[in-house]
């Protein structure tokens, strides 16, 4: 019988295949970033092998500055358009926002492929499913790590365990015919994690020892030096405070932080406190994650409200969510006495256990102040190390491509200068600069066989782009609010609005009355009566003299009062209101 | 012939008088503090005693995010209504915006009183003068410091040197006569300061040696260990950044930072480059400052735009404003490709010579970003040492009390949070806590004579307040914006605004046509014709069935458009868009 000779259905394709000198492929992989804003392969990632589509990862982004009134962004998935029945699955690495968050907008547009994920970020994605009515349900596939998941006959996945601030976090390995890819997702190592498994550093060195194509890696910290401390220093930082602190302690932190949460809860068992959990998605989650063993809590530690008052106060610690100064949010209604309860008293003590979101720096200083005049002490992450970052610094990212050692790197998961640092540190221990790809989002990265003998697994950095620009989820309206839109609220928000409307007897062109004017956010109007008057004058100038039955005489008034009355508004006051002329036929 | 007896003629009232068993005063001092937003006197200071008073600084702060179109917020002096005519001086410290700006608003309305000042405050309060139409001319007198100026029967003043980031900046004495109060200003101890004298510590602990009743402290950088960095150092970091960079360099500041760009030309000099300046601001404020001899530039340095092309990347030195993101500053204009003669060259070094100023961070964030993208370098404060702040820190805040040894010590110049942390070092340098004094801006600080024997000089934070609300500036007007005109402003920046109008046969109430449904801002339309069909179907059943003569009928009719339209939509997009009906009977 003949030795039967190995083909392509073998797959992985063995290295010895690859490497032979008579075998060759045609098939090529293709790596697209996707994100909200500039953060490269923050919130997607697509992975294309032939017709076989995976995706990592389905978050959502916060909105900048200048988008009013928008909810957040969401990935583009134009590029899968017409591919739905290619997507063999979508990988979840992490149970944050950043990555689940776009689920329930994009999942049902692109088939309802399964899921695979962690067991608490499972969780995570239904409770936020049931925030929106009608969707079809979830094929969601819990994964071990270490055991490897065949998709297609281009893919196989297997997951790595690292650690972030949530339990349950995961990196992930894309095999595939021209090789296999690391994607870390969010990480950093933690040798001493709270109520989690230190990252499976043996694992990676496995996994860097079958020869790695390429390694994405999370960059969202590449500009800090040295190592991110681990969540248990916290914890020692955090045991001082609740030690010392003469009477109530109040802390805040994001209730996604379910290891910080972790700490919380037993430094204040250990130092004999009670806890009052304070805001909804803090109690949804810390009921989520206790009843899937993700937090220990002994019986009697968390209390209810009403029980508030029979607790000393150097016995009770109140967590809330609201640290970033969020409107509605607990620590909010506690700072400014809206909360029907809680009321600071002098000897509380503030803390603030997350670090600050770029944007809401003014925010937090107006509620520390708050806090501050009420008689409270303030404790924040700068002042003692009552904060880990969840991600990996300049030395924890030096470790993760040593022990990978990927032919390829591409930073992934911050801004284009954060991309940069990271594809430096790269540089430093020994990735050849041609091997390091800065993309953005959209740009497609290529991998292919080349025709050299023996062949060669090439990647390069296209100039091809799949669709990136912003999908802008606006209330119900999802990718349908337009740039005008948005600047038309930036203009009425700058100068507010101007409605001027005029009454016609339609055969004469005569004005009948007196213009109507209505403002709203532009100047206050009472006090404004004799502008008001002027604009009113100016409106029957314009209106004389013309003939109604033309055809341009809408559209010539039209741009008369807009112009004119815009310019004269201007020069009073210095403001550009939108000025809507309308016009009536009688 | 009998000895003269003492009387309060004499000024300042000696020590051996104040404190003899049989003087008794009634007068009052009272000091108020004034500010935009939460920075407590950051602007402005109100001295009183008797009928006389002073006012320290004037100033401008920038408006909170939730103020849109707001210009800028200026200090409240209503406290000054009809006490126009007992205003003996109007003291500036020195020369940034946020103690300048507001003078052009509110000096003639106080009638126009002398103005104390520095020579270079005095020029760029000139040339903001002359941005405002029709202003009487100031009277403006430089001042000499160490050198005593009488203002009144009550007030005589005294300037000493301090540091700070822009040369000329001084802290005062007010001599009253229940003894002296320091005002620190914006201050920092640089005993290395550039083409500046250092702050006079041989003359503080003069002052301090004559027994000082308060100390007003600048608390900006109060959270901060340590001492500030010397501008010098700021200089030999920049130097090796000079001397190394392989091309152009980029380097973005504020106009205002005269010591920096002292600096900048200085090395620019030395490491034989040429000087392009960029920025309206920044070109006026060289040519100031040079004329007045604050800038020291040698006659070839500068260059003009013309001459761009004839100087190597690598002896050239682009001096820019915009390091904070401002939209339309030479940097931003640079990165975006919109500048006419300048674009980003591979081998640029981009320096961001400034701290960012908190809100800002997202903004430079992305002007990061395109610089890189572009092939530049970039080069920050938090890399290197080439921003030294110009506020004090904690070592430099306690050597200033032990230095004046106040009785009282009033922390100013930052919000409550850090005015308590100033406080606190206060007490730790031996300043009884019930002599501390952390005052909101308008609350009233009084001082008088106690009744005891011997008398002794009381101070007392009151519960009396000043009127102290935001004055905001709103293109030309000055305070009348009011919160309905900036609650219709965000508004209409989340969800937008829809106008329906409404033209009715007034005998019959019936609808002509149907009705005119204009919205902007809200969502996109020409993809929601439904919508505005179900709208205007709502409102025809609106308007049946009703009187249209009675008198509650256009009320009627509006409030029903109001709120079923306004549910209707919230139901349809989750969006509440500010509803404009507009009612038209012919």
């Amino acid at each position: 019988m003949p030795r039967r000779k190995k083909t392509v259905k073998y797959f992985p394709f063995k290295r010895s295949v690859l490497k032979s000198k008579t075998f060759y492929t045609q098939g090529q992989l293709k790596i697209i970033p996707l994100g909200g804003l500039e953060e490269v392969g923050r919130n997607s990632m697509i992975f294309e092998y032939d017709k076989d589509i995976i995706i990592v990862d389905m978050g959502l982004q916060f909105p900048e500055e200048d988008m009013p009134g928008i909810d957040y962004i969401i990935p583009n998935i134009s590029y899968l358009k017409g591919k739905e029945n290619n997507i063999k699955a979508v990988i979840i690495t992490h149970g944050h926002y950043d990555h689940i968050g776009a689920i329930p907008h994009i999942m049902s547009k692109i088939g309802n492929p399964p899921l695979y994920t962690g067991c608490l970020t499972a969780a995570l994605i239904q409770k936020r499913q049931e925030e929106f009515k009608n969707l079809a349900k979830l094929n969601i596939q819990i994964v071990d790590p270490r055991k490897k998941i065949r998709l297609s006959n281009n893919f196989q996945i297997e997951f790595f365990r690292v650690n972030h601030n949530i339990p349950d976090s995961f990196g992930v390995v894309i095999y595939t015919p021209l090789g296999s890819i690391v994607h870390t997702g969010d990480f950093k190592f933690d040798h001493n994690p709270v109520n989690d498994e230190p990252a499976d550093l043996n694992h990676l060195a496995q996994i860097g020892a079958r020869e790695v194509l390429a390694l994405l890696s999370d960059s969202t910290d590449a500009e800090h030096k040295g190592h991110q401390i681990s969540e248990s220093k916290v914890g020692e930082e955090l045991e001082i405070i609740f030690s010392h602190a003469p009477g109530r302690i109040i802390i805040g932190t994001f209730a996604s932080l379910i290891s910080r949460i972790q700490q919380i809860i037993s430094i204040t068992e250990k130092t004999g406190r009670f806890l009052l959990v304070e805001g909804r998605s803090m109690n949804t989650n810390i009921d989520l994650a206790r009843r899937l063993g993700y937090l220990k809590i002994k019986p009697k530690t968390i209390i209810e409200r009403k029980f508030l008052k029979k607790i000393p106060s150097d016995r009770l610690v109140i967590l809330c969510t609201g640290a970033q100064g969020e409107r509605s949010a607990a620590l909010m209604r506690i700072a400014n006495d809206e909360h029907r309860d809680l009321k600071i008293q002098k000897n509380d003590t503030v803390i603030f256990s997350s670090s600050v979101i770029p944007g809401n720096e003014r925010t937090i200083q107006n509620l520390k102040d708050t806090f501050v005049r009420q008689g409270a002490k303030i404790i924040h992450w700068q002042m003692m190390d009552i904060h880990a970052g969840g991600h990996a610094k300049q030395e924890d990212l030096k470790l993760m491509i040593r022990l990978i050692k990927p032919k390829y790197f591409i930073p992934i998961e911050a801004n284009r200068y954060m991309l940069e640092i990271h594809a430096t540190l790269a540089k430093s221990v020994g990735i050849p600069e041609g091997n390091i790809f800065v993309a953005d989002n959209g740009q497609i990265i290529e991998f292919k066989q080349s025709k050299k003998v023996p062949p060669e697994i090439l990647g390069k950095l296209t100039d091809k782009k799949a669709p990136a620009n912003y999908v802008m989820v606006d209330g119900l309206g999802v990718g349908d609010t337009d740039n005008i839109v948005l600047r038309d609220r930036r203009v009425m928000a700058q100068d507010g609005m101007l409605v001027a409307i005029v009454i016609i007897e339609s055969k004469t062109g005569e004005l009948i009355g007196s213009p109507d004017i209505i403002s709203r956010g532009f100047v206050y109007m009472k006090g404004h009566k004799e502008l008001i008057e002027r604009i009113r004058k100016k409106i029957k100038k314009i209106t004389k003299d013309k003939n109604p039955r033309s055809r341009a005489f809408d559209n010539y008034i039209k741009d008369k009062i807009r112009n004119s009355i815009g310019d004269f508004l201007f020069t009073k006051t210095r403001k550009r209101p939108m000025i809507l002329p309308v016009i009536i036929k009688v």
